[in-house]
């Protein structure tokens, strides 16, 4: 990495747009159901090379999108979520690869879901939309990179439900790519995550502005949304970074002995809760999480987790985090093992940060190094 | 402990109740508000001692109650909450000591809270109940025992909410406590647990039927306490504890890939969830966790916490258990360490346990018999 370069980053960048599986061409879902028109939406940074072998595809966690890298407009305030780690010179080097990154299915951020119109209705699908799978986004993006003409990825990489991705891709299409790096992730969601998400889920459920998911034409479940998104950023987080960030600190104007007096924690989970309502649609947040929960890697092979590790061609190189609770660093232990067993190349970087979860969007400086020469040491296999 | 002995129990049981603070000598508040007056129900389990010093106070957690130990009837399907605590030859053996436990105030089990009738407009207080502080909880407990004609405790023990109610009963009324067992606890609310709390609150001050807390005329806020009740369940056990209760088990007649089917863990929290709204007043869950928040045993003093705990003539022995991420056992390694600092008599005894915080409801075997030590040899300095 050349820090020396690190402020200019990717620059201004444009969204793009794809229509793939138009009828009679579908999309068969895990679930066996049928989808198509699927619209797609996605970004790129850098240039692919003329052989077409430095793609690597970022793949986005649940309330992520395509914009990865840059700035939609010079005076954006904020560049894409993960654009400390994208760039010249940066963990995934633009001067070097060709960086896809793409919006999941079942998403609100301009790939197909929930809230996308039906075309065989004119209406929006709400709970209409079939229940999809980390596989079924996984195939979306096998789909885009068809389109892209990208047959081979140097590598795939993401965290948390990105780092599914990541393994899905490795399970699934082991000629197509060379290498992952799965982040502070799972090969199959734990009693924990699936708890979480219900609880979330619930709550949107129950907001009466929910209406079975057919709300679109008046209020939104924003207080069930809210109250899972808090859900997500509490678990996000850990008990150090938290007592750091808030500590016991607390303002009312009525005094601390009122249910008007909010500490800190309390505030900024109200407002980030809040503000997600009006970036998010809560079918979205009901499909992805069920995405989230229904991830098993070895669902669907008869020899299980094994069978389906043992298909795996790719490099792997595990990050994870040593105060995220919510996808424990032992759970990557054990699944290194088994690949370990299986005879397949994998490493293991669990990263000191008591930032949690979040530590894999916060903690760059702790990883992009090791990010950025997985990849060299990839290309240089080439 | 004698394990003979050990599936007798306290036998049948009966709740007693007590009026207490009959205006004008309301209970002076820490809010600076007055209540009165206020009812109190408990129990108690064997005997006092003719020179009254084996009086042992047990203080319950957020959704317990008076009802520690024994049945109400002989035919009940379960005994009271910390039964394979308290009984003849048990961790507290009530062959020896004289066990007291009251339901806190603001509960809705029969001490007054927020579902009383405030007797003022002669309708349920609601909203228009005080803020109430541990302090006040303890403030109440201290007037029971005066009722009760008991000077001095030989100990006060409880977990979580009820270890919370033991460090204040050592700071606030030194000569009166010999010794408090703090279980699973801390000196001062988390920022970690204020999230929880605050999310609980808010999912159910947004369920439409809360009413600004007027719904005891209709139907209750089912919903958001039954989401606030998922949350508190699902961050008293641990991941290790969940996978093994739990795993990826799933059932739905349509196929996993359908909202309707239910991972085992969801039906857990969603059953418990919702039955816990048919035995508890959604007003209460507000007071008790705005309760739990305020907690900081320094707060009021100039000198902050070492002032609070310099107070302490009790003897201390702590425990916790090493799979609690709510409240952390390093929180109470802290707290020893002031202690000890300060010249106090303190033991800190950390359970190996994966069973989370409801590890001091669960794992009984694995620390009664060292309470039952601390009993004693706190009995025999006599």
């Amino acid at each position: 990495m050349n820090r020396d370069r690190d402020d200019a980053g990717v620059g201004v960048v444009a969204p793009r747009q794809v229509t793939l599986c138009h009828p009679p061409d579908e999309l068969y879902l895990q679930s066996g159901r049928i989808l198509g028109p699927i619209q797609v939406t996605y970004e790129t940074y850098g240039r692919l090379s003329p052989n077409r072998d430095n793609a690597v595809l970022v793949c986005h966690a649940l309330s992520g999108d395509h914009h990865a890298a840059g700035r939609h407009a010079p005076d954006d305030r904020k560049p894409g979520w993960w654009d400390p780690m994208i760039g010249p010179g940066r963990g995934i080097d633009t001067d070097r690869y060709f960086v896809v990154c793409s919006n999941v299915l079942g998403s609100c951020k301009g790939t197909t879901g929930p809230s996308s119109i039906n075309p065989r209705t004119g209406k929006p699908f709400g709970m209409r939309f079939p229940v999809i799978t980390v596989r079924d986004m996984v195939k979306v993006q096998a789909l885009l990179l068809d389109h892209l003409g990208i047959d081979r990825l140097l590598c795939v990489i993401g965290g948390s439900m990105g780092g599914m991705q990541a393994l899905e891709w490795a399970v699934r299409y082991p000629d197509r790519v060379r290498s992952v790096v799965p982040v502070s992730t799972t090969g199959a969601s734990s009693p924990l995550g699936i708890g979480f998400n219900k609880i979330g889920r619930r709550a949107i459920m129950a907001d009466p502005n929910w209406r079975d998911g057919d709300y679109y034409d008046g209020e939104p479940p924003r207080d069930g949304l809210a109250v899972a998104r808090m859900i997500g950023h509490l678990t996000f987080m850990s008990e150090a970074s938290m007592r750091r960030k808030f500590g016991r600190r607390i303002s009312g104007r009525e005094g601390i002995y009122a249910f008007t007096a909010q500490y800190d924690v309390e505030r900024y989970l109200h407002y980030n809760g809040y503000r997600f309502t009006e970036q998010f649609d809560a079918n979205s947040y009901l499909y992805l999480t069920k995405a989230l929960d229904t991830f098993d890697l070895g669902d669907g092979f008869a020899g299980g987790m094994d069978e389906a590790l043992a298909r795996i061609q790719a490099r792997i190189r595990f990050f994870t985090f040593t105060s995220d609770w919510l996808y424990v660093p032992e759970d990557t232990d054990v699944l290194e093992e088994r690949l370990r067993a299986l005879g397949k190349k994998v490493e293991h970087i669990r990263v000191d940060s008591d930032y949690g979860h979040d530590a894999f969007l916060l903690e760059h400086d702790r990883y992009a190094q090791q990010v950025a020469e997985f990849l060299e040491s990839v290309a240089g296999e080439g």
